[in-house]
């Protein structure tokens, strides 16, 4: 691509370096700020410069938060012995969404994924098995997504804490609601009759 | 969507301002910047800002370009009474990739779309109009796309400059190289017999 502009070319060159965006989206994106009033992109520009610069990770759970410790670490109405270990801040916000979840949470910034070069030692992992120790847990959800980097993130994890005195549990795997059962894929439907729940149970949601 | 952090709403409420992005792939966008090295943000933003700021359009084509003239424009190579009118820079890189045409540009920066509220007067063309009232230019080629829109804009430029000594085109409408005859519209297959080429000329090329 040949540009008539060193401005633009620079632009649409850093604008490409995000991920799904290639240079012809890019340069889409670039002529639409180009067509809209200046305030648009400086707006853009510093909230981009503001967050990257000034962002805090909450000190206990490592969620994204603009103080110390965040919103949910701080609120005395959370359940602080029961924590819910999630892959990254979009995971919280999605399990928040359900209102269904009362604990806290720790966000380990990523799952162990050795073709992509993570490690344990690149998450927050330490900071869990941390707190762990520290006597306050009594019980760890696993909600890593099904995929086999975060099945074996779960099983790290455990590894170093089950000489610990908690409880480990991982989200139910199970048809999705609404969901037509012929569609469902054998190991989710397998496991969704292996971890089969009492009726009287399930009318209580 | 709840988010934890002020500066990250407001990064991902700025991002999601651009066309073709929404708020989760603005959310995902940002949280990527932040898992990158602090520079990579800071040079994406400060691009953005310098393009917004410095951006020059050339003062006779409109096209886009850092200096008052663009290097098109200024090139004396390049045939100075030949006129390609195209809708915006991307046209203008397209073209200039195809190394076909050695004539100038205008860019109208945009095309008359009533729907979306954009009308002559929103356009270049007052000034295109005015190239051609100058006397130096011989031939137009409208090289608009091949929408209702497209057209419409081509008409009324060809209305408005009918009365000058000027030849005026369009690029040629008809089969792409390599596509199969049967898949072709009927339009362009129409098209492209009407304006049927002779063969000896089409091996020149």
């Amino acid at each position: 691509m040949e540009f008539s502009s060193k401005l633009l070319e620079n632009a649409v060159n850093e604008m490409s370096q995000l991920p799904g965006i290639g240079k012809r989206t890019a340069l889409r994106l670039v002529l639409h700020l180009l067509r809209q009033p200046k305030e648009q992109s400086f707006l853009l520009a510093g909230a981009l410069q503001k967050v990257r610069e000034e962002i805090n990770f909450c000190k206990s759970c490592h969620n994204i938060s603009d103080q110390e410790l965040c919103e949910i670490c701080t609120n005395p109405m959370r359940k602080k012995e029961l924590i819910c270990v999630v892959e990254d801040i979009r995971d919280v916000m999605a399990i928040e969404s359900t209102g269904s979840f009362k604990g806290l949470y720790h966000v380990l910034g990523g799952k162990i994924s050795p073709m992509d070069g993570i490690g344990p030692q690149d998450l927050n992992i330490e900071a869990l098995v941390e707190r762990v120790k520290s006597g306050a847990i009594k019980e760890l959800i696993f909600a890593m997504s099904p995929t086999m980097e975060g099945d074996t993130t779960n099983f790290y994890i455990f590894k170093q804490i089950q000489d610990f005195d908690v409880t480990t549990s991982t989200i139910a795997r199970g048809i999705a609601a609404g969901n037509e059962l012929e569609y469902a894929d054998e190991v989710t439907l397998g496991r969704s009759i292996i971890d089969r729940v009492p009726f009287e149970a399930s009318l209580k949601l």
